[in-house]
């Protein structure tokens, strides 16, 4: 089989992708994004999410040609790229030489079944979203609620960092979580660091709950916080702020789902 | 004050300097490692880790001299160094301008008292080390256990991911797993994923435990599972490779102190 082939980075396709992977306003806008390597590509097709474009080195193609074939026949838009123009649309430093844009999933931003969910307010590293996506995966949580502020999942980082859990999990979007709180008819409980808040390990969470993470550095926001059914808070006998997000998000949801 | 002067990265103490950055066997031969940050060197200080040499950039001194001073009365050796020098130490994209040479805290190898313990085998993502300090550090926990053939707690990476608590937590060294737990009188919990263990929730841990966490993609050693107490396992719903040994030593680590 023959491909069309690009060699040049100024190529109109190629600087489009190279602004995907660097912009989060320009993913929203053109409503897609880019997946890099074989198994993050796969994990998108087998939950649907759409491949516009595929790209592939010629040394990617001999060595994973079974794969490829498949991608190739869901494909719009197909060609083969040159080893250098990998390197300059990847975002690792050792690139598969495999890529993909894919249309973003439909937005979601009602939960569509009963469930335990764990919500994320303004959470900026990818590093934290992609080790909660992980870790709610693991434990069989039903979805993750995140606000726009939050890190873009979508990203390269993030996707990077979750493995492509973040493809896999229902994603829920929301710009305001207070509101969002208020709507649903889950049980909530806001993750709060001050002690006299009801201590994770003596509570047992309804059905439908919603447990909700803040910010690294701030937690969550007051009117959160004032909206929530419960304040919850993972009761510790050393340093407090040694405890990141993805550590508290594991410890509520393992409290959520056991 | 004014102290000595270093602008040449051919300095004989500034090339030692890099290869400790990055060299976890001259570390051991020398039996120190270096300190970045004003932040970090303090926690070593109130942990009574010795400073050998300290270093910092004259834009450094004028930000933190207070604090500096601290550090100064207490460093064997002093210099102040170029900001080009400063770079070329550090192992951040934007240096603080501030390091210390520190002696490695004296081995330890025996639990000095009584508590609940998390033990890494062959464990080798600096981040991974560096997210269970943390975490065992906010819960509480007694200390590490660490296996010679894990990831190095004295590298940059580790201090770092580790926001300094690897300095502050008592962390105990062997370079035979199965050994140190037949010796020990403590009750220990091999973490395995498989579904006939006991399950992690249902489980009273004993007052003096260790729980032990094997290496990201292999899991502990069949030697050190076949030498522990009991086996247990987190009850998972979803797919187990995405628990990562990050979030599953904070579950067992919550477990065995709530």
């Amino acid at each position: 089989m023959s491909f069309a082939e690009i060699s040049g980075k100024d190529n109109g396709r190629i600087k489009r992708i190279c602004k995907l992977q660097t912009s989060s306003r320009f993913r929203k806008e053109e409503g897609c994004f880019v997946i890099e390597g074989l198994r993050t590509i796969d994990d998108a097709c087998e939950n649907s999410i759409r491949l516009n474009e595929l790209y592939f080195t010629s040394a990617a193609y001999e060595k994973h040609r079974t794969e490829l074939e498949k991608f190739i026949a869901c494909a719009d838009f197909v060609a083969q790229i040159s080893e250098s123009v990998a390197k300059n649309i990847s975002d690792t430093f050792t690139p598969q030489g495999i890529f993909a844009v894919a249309a973003m999933p439909e937005r979601k931003e009602e939960l569509s079944h009963k469930g335990k969910y764990i919500a994320l307010e303004n959470v900026q590293d990818p590093a934290n979203l992609g080790a909660v996506a992980r870790t709610a995966e693991a434990l069989g949580i039903s979805g993750i609620i995140i606000t726009d502020d939050s890190c873009d999942p979508y990203s390269p980082k993030s996707l990077r960092a979750s493995m492509g859990t973040l493809l896999r999990l229902p994603l829920i979007f929301t710009d305001d979580m207070p509101q969002f709180l208020k709507k649903t008819t889950a049980s909530t409980y806001a993750c709060v660091a001050h002690g006299e808040a009801e201590k994770v390990g003596k509570i047992s969470f309804n059905s439908f709950s919603v447990a909700v993470i803040g910010n690294e550095a701030n937690g969550l926001t007051d009117k959160t916080i004032a909206v929530c059914d419960k304040s919850i808070t993972i009761q510790m006998l050393g340093r407090a702020e040694s405890l990141n997000a993805a550590a508290a998000a594991a410890i509520v949801m393992w409290e959520m789902v056991k």
